[in-house]
């Protein structure tokens, strides 16, 4: 029996197949938006049978809701811990779905771009993604996908807060809206904290590469609202959308300070992340994401003769570690992993080498 | 007029145009005679128009010398600051020969293997150079030139000492038969210090790459004999030979042990050196040297897709700093320098690389 995961490995068509509008500096958005289904209790404190009684009504709801059609559902605690990894490495479960699968579940559409994660810290979370910076379009699936399942599914809903969620800090829209964003300029020029406190400032929070609690990889950051109650969902939006362009002004200012200091030491490390990518025999993830981000930055610069953002994408994607292991079909371990990395690194830029 | 080094920048068919014997593991050999002109003082004690008469009579000889038939006489002190420097980097001139150029000169054959070094420590320094492995050869190539200079110049002698030089470490045969020798797996497993204490301990020299009182580069190393006096020229190229051969034998059990240890990690070395030598855009001498030396590593270790030694030899001569700026024809400061040895090595390996 081919496992869910290998389906999708090998399947086209995905959301990031392309890059999306200003993907050069974005990598993706995200909206989740936190819903419970009305007169049950929430997942921490639901009795086991409760939680396998969601899982059934959310798989049936799912079933019927349009814009999951042809897409899957997958019960987690019938996957591998290999299995749920890669989840987690197509953005399409959290941690905590990953970590522990018991009556937990997850719906996606055909290209992934629609998800329902289903008993995790709330019954449901409604999630949409885009590439690049697509806030409204985010945010208008995801709404379109919370209204397809109301026709089965009555959401926890309280007049004088909103929706009911079992962490306070979700209350009242739900909303989480994030923007995956590349902020290498920053970074190298050390403006990134003073940034960064900014933003949180405004009542964003900035976290790593794969979400809540991960590290910050390849100078990528994790932009997203902490403010739920009290604020319309289109403030939300607008607020981060402001914020992002802000960021990408500064990213801007930044690359420009930095060709001007120091133009030649930037191409120098681009071009050296080029070379061994192309080369070397062995890759840790975390170099790999490393030498992708300086690949990126490269492109901003217009440098000529780098991998196009597609191919960058592709490799951040697919050198993940268990992308990896479900290519090959077998748990490696580390030395043996980065030598199929490196392989499957210059395999692809190889033959995705721009003219 | 065209300088004297850009002509041998140019020139083809040089002694190191193709690798010698062993040449995967040793770089060349060069053996020197130390000769005085009899009756005259030696260069450190003459009066400046003494040694303006030894130039003028060794020229005068050279010119009659069917060895040196078609090469240059370069009087030293008309060359500018770089054109000393690409005589040393070529091996050619000696540190206190290029250093100070005052009534000094240099002869040498139209393809560099024969040369004379005049009015340096002493008033001659007969010079014969190879590529790989080639002792016997340079010292039939050294006493050949000797003797047919002899013909024209007496030699300071004495029956009990041998050969008088100027210093008493070179009286007697005034032989210094020297090879370069490239010894990275035994640096690399971390033998290499006890090694070549062994390598003293039989009367022979270790010094860098560009002779005595120079940084080791790259893992290449240059053996020599120290004992002139007392001792046979054979038993001086025999004792080196045998200590070279058992070096060639200890790298090769180094380079066994390496493979076994450590295979996939030199292999990925050897790979990023590659990715570096073709992408980079700033390069240092130094580092230029120690990248072609993990190429040189990997040829030993047969892996396939690297440049040729002939090519990697090419880059170690012609992405030293008095050939990059000689080639450039300007003189360049270090950042330039760097951008146009990134560039000199991108065009070399990207016209020479192997099947």
């Amino acid at each position: 029996m081919t496992s869910p995961a290998a389906e999708m490995l090998a399947a086209r068509g995905q959301w990031f197949a392309a890059p999306g509008p200003l993907g050069e500096a974005i990598l993706s958005t995200r909206v989740r938006l936190a819903r419970n289904v009305r007169g049950l209790r929430f997942p921490p404190r639901a009795l086991p049978e409760e939680l396998e009684g969601v899982l059934h009504r959310v798989e049936a709801a799912a079933g019927q809701v349009p814009m999951l059609r042809g897409g899957r559902f997958l019960a987690m605690e019938r996957l591998s811990a290999l299995e749920r990894q890669f989840l987690l490495e197509r953005h399409l479960a959290s941690h905590d779905l990953a970590s522990d699968g018991a009556r937990r579940g997850l719906c996606c559409s055909a290209d992934e771009s629609a998800a329902l994660l289903v008993n995790e810290e709330d019954h449901l979370r409604i999630q949409a993604l885009r590439a690049g910076f697509q806030l409204d379009a985010c945010f208008a699936a995801a709404t379109a996908l919370e209204d397809q399942l109301e026709s089965h599914l009555e959401y926890a809903f309280a007049d004088d807060f909103g929706y009911l969620t079992a962490c306070p800090t979700n209350v009242g829209t739900g909303l989480r809206a994030s923007v995956l964003i590349h902020l290498p300029a920053l970074v190298l020029t050390r403006r990134i904290k003073k940034v960064l406190s900014g933003v949180a400032q405004v009542g964003l929070a900035v976290r790593g590469f794969y979400g809540e609690g991960t590290d910050v990889l390849g100078h990528f950051f994790q932009i997203s609202n902490q403010i739920t109650l009290g604020e319309k969902e289109a403030q939300t939006l607008l607020n981060l959308e402001r914020v992002v362009h802000q960021l990408l002004e500064q990213e801007a200012r930044a690359r420009e300070v930095l060709l001007k200091d120091a133009g030649d030491q930037i191409e120098d490390k681009v071009r050296r992340a080029h070379g061994t990518l192309t080369q070397a025999h062995l890759l840790s993830a975390e170099e790999a994401i490393g030498l992708a981000s300086a690949l990126r930055l490269g492109l901003t610069l217009e440098l000529e003769g780098l991998p196009s953002v597609s191919a960058i994408n592709d490799i951040l994607l697919h050198a993940q570690p268990a992308h990896l292991q479900l290519r090959v079909g077998q748990v490696m371990d580390a030395p043996a992993r980065q030598r199929a990395r490196a392989r499957l690194v210059r395999e692809r830029l190889g033959q995705s080498r721009a003219a």
